[in-house]
């Protein structure tokens, strides 16, 4: 123990950008690069792609559509040793862009917080977060068992271990369903609030967790889940048998 | 004062019979028929049709398909001046029937509390009810101020005095697309336990509170309930257009 922080490069700035500080700024002097931050809440400093990417450790907090034109931004500035971890809603298509993106001896961890701001917004010890070694090395997995142990002990979450396709088998129902549904709720707005019933309470409760999420998150979550279709097609093929059932009824 | 408490007849004690005889227990003596029941659970006396129908009082804790059956059953039990109560989860239809087929001086109205066995097992206080006044008559409207006052009082609901269409027609929203939705989720169980997210939970819980109301809840909901297939064909019209939004991304 030094009493000197390790120097933390987030790069994305956004909503997810700032929990992510919020949370790391007491472990970590966090330097955060985002062409359209002007505020840095204090808990990072704000500063050029090139110094934000030269840090031990980098957090990319960008949609996953910008992720490969960010990896090829930051890759001249990385260190040999970088530990470079993603937060995306997605784990497949993540992975393997680091992997061919990134230089060989730069160390790489998939995670996905399973929260966002607003159901973290209250705190988030006791949520979740899916944590996925990427290159296949002994050097990888101990890197995403450091990872999973800082995540435990420091920010008491709960963490699950996982290949990127198990994550992804899992979140495009998770997601995929809680988004779809929620897509087909805020367009029937305005809905009831006065006679309501506890079950319809907690939909609506589901819906407000993510009714604030970008247009970016429900793309990742539908068109870069290599198994949303799947589950999406499902759920169109039950509402088809129950309209049916109904109206035959 | 007398110390002794008025009689409620109780026609139909299933899961929300039940519910309702622990509720009045401590202001009624109970007197419950139904004849798949073989024990009182300690709220209510067991006893035949003619008996219950006699109080000055009558809960009909029956399905909704099965009202017309009861009221014509129930008819030549009434006192001249009894007060008849339905549950039922939509309102326009019972209250045409039970206009129809009780007699003139029977007293009548329609309730809908909006809650279930599972959404008030650790009570109900502060849960909600819809009450109609149904015979358009001042006795009526006084009748119905009375059982609010009732549920305001002794049980601490929530009451919303409206006409039995407005009830229906904010009904088909709330009941009809949690309803919908519950049963399309669990057409997809077994779903995701552990790396789920909140608003995922939330949506689970809201399944939790119905998955054992029975098909005749559903049948009411959805059948019975005038504006519900409007409803639905916005949810299955909006779930077309997300499906081709989602395919030709």
């Amino acid at each position: 123990m030094t009493g000197e922080k390790e120097k933390l490069g987030l790069i994305g700035f956004g909503a997810f950008g700032r929990l992510t500080a919020r949370h790391l700024s007491p472990w970590f002097d966090i330097y955060a690069h985002d062409p359209a931050a002007t505020d840095s809440d204090g808990h990072a400093t704000l500063t050029d792609l090139a110094a934000a990417a030269a840090c031990p450790t980098i957090i990319l907090a960008v949609p996953v559509e910008a992720l490969e034109a960010t990896l090829t931004a930051i890759r001249p500035h990385l260190r040999p040793d970088a530990l470079v971890i993603d937060v995306g809603s997605v784990k497949v298509k993540p992975a393997r862009l680091m992997e061919d993106l990134l230089p060989p001896g730069v160390r790489i961890v998939g995670t996905h917080p399973l929260f966002g701001p607003q159901s973290g917004k209250h705190g988030i010890a006791g949520l979740r977060i899916a944590i996925c070694a990427v290159r296949d090395a002994p050097d990888a997995r101990r890197d995403a068992r450091r990872v999973a142990a800082f995540c435990r002990r420091a920010l008491a979450l709960k963490v699950f271990q996982v290949s990127p396709e198990d994550h992804d088998r899992e979140a495009a129902t998770v997601q995929g369903l809680t988004h779809l549904i929620a897509r087909l709720l805020l367009a029937m707005e305005p809905l009831p609030t006065r006679m309501t019933t506890a079950s319809f309470d907690r939909l609506m409760q589901a819906v407000d967790m993510v009714r604030h999420d970008s247009p970016a998150v429900f793309r990742a979550i539908e068109r870069d889940n290599p198994f949303a279709a799947e589950v999406r097609d499902r759920f169109f093929a039950l509402a088809d048998a129950a309209r049916g059932d109904l109206d035959a009824e």
